[in-house]
């Protein structure tokens, strides 16, 4: 058993399953929820009923509900759903009454289901879902762009603590090494040089004497890629001094040395807020060949509002105010499936750059820490010549 | 939103946060429960408390548990664990009555929990799970090695039947392309080429002029990927027909047209059991370059006992009786995470093959599909003369 699994925890076990309809009625739900009751017994111990009666009183079509108690603690809410013939069972216990040793394995929640399911003559239709353990001391669900459920091999928190900017947490795991994850999401981990690659087009870009601005990247890995391309300067602000303090020591594997010090020869990491920086770079007639924009990712919604996308905009709009023609501005963007938000992605870079000639190229690339395929976009100021001028 | 949250299913919804220990006691359970039920009502409407009493009528010291039901049927459950101060509330509703759109996003949920924990005047200490959709017409909910749970982004199954030796899946998905899934365990995606030149070894074998043999290999892509390699003759025996022509259609980015016609000048598949069919091997003195063991995967043990560790063995002792002195045998292995369990798999190797000089080597490829590192075995059947014979 895994460090992770000693964790205590609140652990639930949600069973579901088919049944004829006739075992939702109103009549035989004392039946359902004995023959229910006996089967969780046999690996819960006795239970006693503490309720049972329709979930609306004023609408028993919407179901019954049971709740059962048990020894240690254990309680079990039996619920049927006539509109789907479904029966719900959730057990929730405290693994620090059970002295650390969950009282079912996987293997026992596929039994209990099959046990139910030949119970009730139906057929199980979907898989069981192993217990979820709520109420844990550090993070071990993480979510996808589109939401979805993710349980990582979390083996501890070797840094957990709260910037100025945000909650900053670096998690060990197995299939990942450290993981950075940055306001509850993951962003960078160990094993997440293909996000890196994908971002800064290896083999396909030459940044041979090249100079280069990056905004954000503060887990230091896309700078230490960088730095072995044979660019001519790459500068790199980040307003986060925690990011970078904390990924020096626990993403060694990303970063390498480069987060060490701040400045060198042919590269400098300035500690600031970027729009300032580039407003400067603006007025002072300082160009760039490369400007990435390796800043907080932009949450999923429905329309392009909010504080976030003004920031991206005005980031993008300030970025090919000091970009040479010719020169790239490079992103990351959501997963594939965030279809509808990829497309808000696109219109809002068009938006704003109206007044440049562009060319935008997207890309994509499957990101192990993130267990889902990431969207990059690549977006080219055109040399006006070749575009016709559309200023 | 995806055609998968269009589907129909029992939400649900699983809240917790860690309060001050005078929370917990019997004396406030009503004020909580009142607090909190506040909170719901302003995303799910009014609720009417169905049950209010210690989980234990004899251990109070337990906690206290509040069952409430709302309106379209939505119900709560609030329970809360003295031995750890933590409360947990669990909010299920029936899609098909909210008429397909859920009441609560995950922004809500996320929204809700930070209510909750200022109300109580705690401080979150883990991220926000997403609702759990119960009851679903198919599965999207996968394990890994190490059961932790994985949603995938199942759009919809395009296979799925019962064949006379498993449950037979196939799921067709953004992140992977379509994903083979056998008794609900995910078996190879189109997107895990890394899978298969993992077993295989690509770059590192020569397969020119070899005789080869798959054990199992079902969904046809470790021989199309083989059949590149100039071997001399491949020979599949696969048990399942109805793996073979689902994938076939299917599994098309995997397997390409190998499944088309069983029988080729240079490779061939048997539809049939692989013991009996190595036995004749054996019998004939017919012998192999190389074997793959490409069968089903071992679930995690305890002890290397039972029906499928047997059938490994045999399946294992077979193959080296049958591979020429200096021919290799291949297999994948286990998720990285099931340490204990690779322990047992190379010992159990070791101690089947007690009779042959072996060298056993291990390698690593993160599957995308499987979402996690995965294991492979090559287990060389050293040239007696060099290791000095054993027998």
């Amino acid at each position: 058993m895994s460090t992770f699994l000693k964790n205590n925890y609140i652990g639930s076990i949600l069973l579901d399953f088919p049944v004829q309809p006739r075992f939702c009625d109103e009549a035989s739900a004392d039946d359902l929820s004995e023959t229910i009751a006996k089967i969780l017994e046999t690996k819960f111990g006795p239970f006693l009923k503490l309720f049972s009666g329709s979930v609306q009183p004023a609408k028993p079509t919407l179901g019954w509900i049971t709740l059962l108690s048990g020894e240690k603690g254990v309680t079990a809410v039996i619920r049927t759903f006539p509109t789907r013939s479904v029966v719900t069972v959730t057990v929730d216990y405290d693994l620090k009454i059970y002295e650390g040793t969950p009282p079912v394995t996987f293997n026992d929640i596929s039994d209990l289901e099959a046990e139910l399911a030949k119970a009730f003559q139906s057929f199980k239709k979907t898989s069981p879902i192993p217990q979820i353990k709520r109420a844990l001391d550090f993070d071990t669900y993480f979510t996808t762009s589109d939401s979805r459920l993710l349980e990582y091999d979390v083996q501890e928190m070797v840094f957990d603590a709260r910037s100025e900017f945000q909650h900053v947490q670096i998690a060990r795991s197995i299939n990942y090494g450290n993981v950075l994850i940055l306001d509850g999401l993951v962003n960078l981990a160990e094993a997440d040089l293909a996000y890196t690659e994908a971002i800064m087009k290896r083999g396909e870009v030459d940044y041979t004497g090249k100079d280069v601005l990056i905004l954000g990247g503060g887990d230091g890995a896309l700078l230490y890629e960088l730095r072995k391309e044979n660019a001519k300067s790459i500068t790199m602000i980040e307003i986060d001094e925690m990011v970078m303090s904390a990924c020096k020591v626990h993403l060694r594997l990303a970063c390498g040395d480069t987060l060490d010090n701040y400045k060198h020869e042919n590269y400098e990491i300035i500690v600031g807020d970027c729009i300032p920086f580039m407003v400067k770079c603006k007025e002072e007639g300082k160009l760039f060949d490369h400007v990435f924009g390796d800043l907080t990712d932009i949450p999923i919604s429905t329309n392009p509002i909010g504080e976030i996308w003004n920031f991206f905009r005005t980031t993008l709009q300030l970025s090919f105010s000091i970009l040479k023609e010719g020169g790239t501005y490079f992103t990351h963007a959501n997963g594939v499936t965030a279809e509808e938000n990829l497309k808000m992605f696109e219109s809002t870079i068009k938006d704003t750059l109206m007044g440049f000639p562009v060319e935008l190229t997207q890309s994509t690339a499957f990101v192990p820490s993130f267990k889902e395929k990431w969207v990059f976009y690549e977006v080219k100021r055109a040399i006006a010549g070749n575009n016709g001028p559309q200023e």
